[in-house]
């Protein structure tokens, strides 16, 4: 296991989805930022909001404890534990279904893995619940960009088929939050809530695309040739358990275009240099290059759904079928989408610390 | 900048487009791992042999050269360093144009960054020549992982818009290095061709998609939950100048199916745990699930092109306007099959070392 | 601030003297290994005991708490974060004295690094009793250690210029604990503590020696030439407060003698290359050759002293005196002994998992 | 093996004793740092120097050459690789004795742990002469330390039992290149002299001790808990070969003194907080605090000796004996006085940069 990411702003995830608490360590965040739980906990909440109504998820109260690197208000430079603990947990489902391991699941590749000593209660270190270590981690991260002008911004762009369309950035961060799946587009939210509430039903469940967006990036983030900022990024992505694809700009329709259409015309507007379109997404040679930002992460429909799947029985060697049971969500786009920010503000706040951008002490 | 890769199979870059060379320093390498410098040249040949007819790419003969690492025809354990020297240089064009920054070009990021100290020339270290010293690299860790019986697959499957029809992997092993696009379809194949040399014609350029595929990965290889094998394969493939997208199993495509569709069915064969489809393309959790490991890549259009692009000059700050002059692909994707190769050989090897599937030292 | 040591068995430290509690995690640690709360405790009040009779140190329960990582009384392969709280707490030295750096202390280095923000009650993150983390990670590192037959030992050879006689082994296993001083010599032990005794009524301190020593280390542990089995112990030595020197096998001696003194010859016995003597203290070119792993740790007396001492107050910027209040040890060298045993176990830990000593699973 | 040191300033060490060649690669040096071939080879022949007269040491030219990294004369932010080439090789010795391991060396280590691939020829990865390439990287790391005022000095300070009288810095400076030994002490520097002689003419060897001194040093670089400044220039002393012990200010002397004697006051002097004593070494926990810092690093006594010396015959696994034949130095400790300056240039640099002390660009 590798449970640290980043090389200047690090964070150490802990905990599992039916143990005793959620946990990260932010290792390398500069002394003097002002922060409080309430800062952490208006972010952490935003993961669970996407569930309000959809959602029969499991219901935590998520209260949010400092245990390091706080004191009189301010981040000390030390590192920083966060905790969040588990109550609510019923485990009855997987101490009965343990052998049959759920399809789509890290069930069987964590058995295998790490034997019969594998904390398989609800999928353990590969539950969803984890990322709530990386939204505390985030919402720090938030904060220190902040301070250089850098907004961090994600949204629901499409769930099941169904496509949000294109909305302006005031949109985004006008309506976002406004529905139960995060999206920018009012109509299609309506559409892609009704279609999770019919997956449900049906006993199934959908998958979606998330964009994740930063504003007021300078030129020069990044570390190539292999910390390139769309490598890191992606790799940050992909800790997010469901994702199976990460594109930056025009990404695969990229390589459908030619080259004259799909390279970006640098221009001189109001004395700065900036480009014309932004199929780049912000990056170009690895380096951020003063335009937006622009990523956006495919995620698989949750596999935990209550239609009866084939699987088999890894101690009998034979096959058979599971339905699983418990609280999950039909859809869990919506709570990702604070997940997809918390990685794009992580990773470009360890990008930021290693180009000398933000100090190591906050005056 | 940072250019190391890997954890235990770690790879150092040097060298740069119009510099004395190309150099990798592999270090983590067994120690007895029977290697030869023609074992090496095949696979980077296999770089240059994309561009055989369409390309107008420099001429280099890329002749390989061992500078450590290895003894009486084996590795020792030591660090291997590589290198293949530049010799058909021509940077005119560079010299003369250094104050446009290439729309598409990480020219402007790179004097962003580094200032009026960089080494602009033929693009420097963003230059797709840098590459060499991945595939040179990529071959030490095929020979290795050749050695558990990993085998490691890369073909084209798209340029241009043109797909390339589903083939087999007999199909694909006996195809792909027979036509100039290293595609396993060789209809599409014919088609792409054309198509490189239509927009080279026009001072255009193509993008497309490839895909790496391993097989006889056992189960168990990643470290989640950050070094899960898709987010390290991504960042190692985001380190390909001119990716913009990386995607595994139904990757985007996944976004778009019900749970009940996506979720791979497990399955007792011949005694073996597997997966009756593999939209998971291998990777459940971020680790192996013992089926083929399966990325597609999104390659941009190559930003050089001879058609007249808008773009600043820096230092009058003024607008301006530029046509690539020089030695460049109308399409890389045939050129980067090799390279997305052994991204995937030296992740899987540096996963594998990781997982002590490879021992220390090869009796 | 790095707070994170190793690089497959990663340990990561946090908590303060003042805060909340002291915490660490540990990333790496094999699935499948038996412990439970008891086994760190007993390694946890070696770090006490020491100041049984002689110290005036605060008293802590320092019961340890397991938060992530055990399930069914096994470490599962995932992080291990384990805590104690901080109780007995009296910041009312610190507060009125943090303008007046201590004399031989981290106060002055901290605030000019951190700034007003530096978390600087009873130390801080510079306090010994950050210690109490390492010690519990090297329970964990001794268990699975001994899972190879390892073992691991340490102990005071020297204190305020009483040197302890030479001791065999056996001698140091029964003696070391029965002492206040961890002294395997009963009457230098003696003397050790009358001296520590004597010092504090004086106001004043006293510094010391440990030896450390691992036993039955097999041939090829260290990863030369960087990561060499000396750098890493000593790296992790100087982790402990007050440590400014270490040295291995013959040492600072080795510089006095012939290289026909201080060769090691080798020679067979029952079979085994061994050598005759160990002036190389187990490690040749930085890797274990196989003899006892022997290294001494220079400790320096307690900056924290009764007797007023000459400083300067940093807010006036002018001449000050102070005498340093509270609860502090008169000498560290006896609880430091577990401290020294603890960092000797996690190093040897993670060079036993890079070599492939130690399974990912333990069956 | 893990042939890289530094998280910002890295290097990468790669070549053997009888290889091609010598070689580092820098990742992370800033762009923009004048640099010329000359700047380096004036400090790599200092490495040479010490054996002018003294020495049976192979000759090598040491030609230095820059094969990636500079441009117009000035470093560009990519990595740097430099290079000398072995011209004046033997290895008749090696081939026939390789089945017996020199006693104090790393023969035995390595071949257990790397089996018979090693490259025993001239010892190999473990050979002096590797640390060639730590004083190339040790020259670009001093040429940066000297943009912000830091000084870097090593010398002599004993060797075989004969120590150097206490000098001033100016004496320091002036003298140590002036002898053979790299002492500063110029009585003491004639008596090394003839020991060294002396016991080359016994077949015989000496060891000594080498303290290295750097001025100017800001208050604050350092990184704990564990990346301290003592532990991270402990680790690279340590990649040295033949290194046994590393002490800061008092250091092990600390041990015998009491807190009262020891710890350093502090004072004002000049508007500025400074200690009157410096039994710190300029290092207080783990960050410098202004004042020099002071290392003393002991190396053994060369292995390598004329004298018959018992080992085994790792082959027949008999007892055997062997005399060392071929180019050794009776006495390495002054030409790694070069190295240790390396080092701790190295460290430093690293650090500086980690602390925002260097820029990323040298306008």
């Amino acid at each position: 296991m590798d449970n640290s990411l980043g090389k200047f702003f690090t964070i150490t995830s802990f905990g599992e989805s039916h143990g005793d608490c959620i946990g990260i360590v932010i290792d390398g965040c500069p002394a003097g930022l002002a922060i409080t739980v309430d800062d952490i906990q208006v972010e952490a909440d935003k993961r669970k909001s996407g569930a309000r109504v959809l959602a029969t998820a499991r219901r935590e109260d998520d209260k949010i404890e400092f245990f390091s690197g706080i004191f009189n208000g301010h981040t000390t430079g030390a590192p920083i534990c966060l905790i969040i603990w588990n109550k609510n947990i019923d485990s009855s489902e997987y101490d009965q279904m343990k052998d049959l391991p759920r399809p789509g699941h890290a069930d069987y590749t964590a058995m295998m893995k790490y034997g019969r000593f594998n904390d398989f209660r609800g999928g353990g270190r590969f539950s969803g619940r984890i990322t709530a270590g990386f939204v505390m981690a985030g919402a720090v991260a938030r904060k220190l960009l902040s301070l250089v002008g850098i907004e961090v911004l994600a949204h629901t762009v499409e769930i099941g088929g169904i496509a949000a369309r294109p909305k302006s950035l005031d949109e985004i961060r006008k309506n976002t939050g406004q529905n139960e799946v995060n999206c920018a587009d009012p109509v299609a939210a309506g559409k892609m809530a009704r279609a999770i509430e019919q997956a449900g039903q049906e006993g199934d469940s959908l998958g979606g695309i998330i964009e994740g967006i930063a504003l007021n990036v300078p030129v020069g983030l990044g570390e190539p040739v292999f910390d390139t900022l769309e490598g890191d990024l992606a790799k940050a992505f992909f800790a997010i358990p469901a994702v199976k694809g990460v594109e930056f700009g025009s990404g695969f329709g990229a390589a459908r275009k030619k080259g004259s259409q799909n390279n970006d015309p640098f221009a001189i507007k109001a004395g700065k240099i900036i480009t014309l379109t932004n199929n780049a997404g912000g990056i170009l040679g690895g380096i951020s290059n003063g335009m937006p930002i622009v990523a956006r992460v495919a995620v698989k429909p949750t596999p935990s759904i209550a239609k009866s799947q084939p699987t088999v029985n890894i101690k009998t060697m034979k096959n058979a079928s599971r339905a699983v049971r418990g609280r999950h969500d039909a859809c869990i786009v919506p709570r990702a989408v604070a997940v997809v920010e918390s990685m794009l503000a992580i990773t470009l706040c360890d990008f930021a610390l290693r180009a000398g951008l933000l100090p190591r002490v906050i005056k």
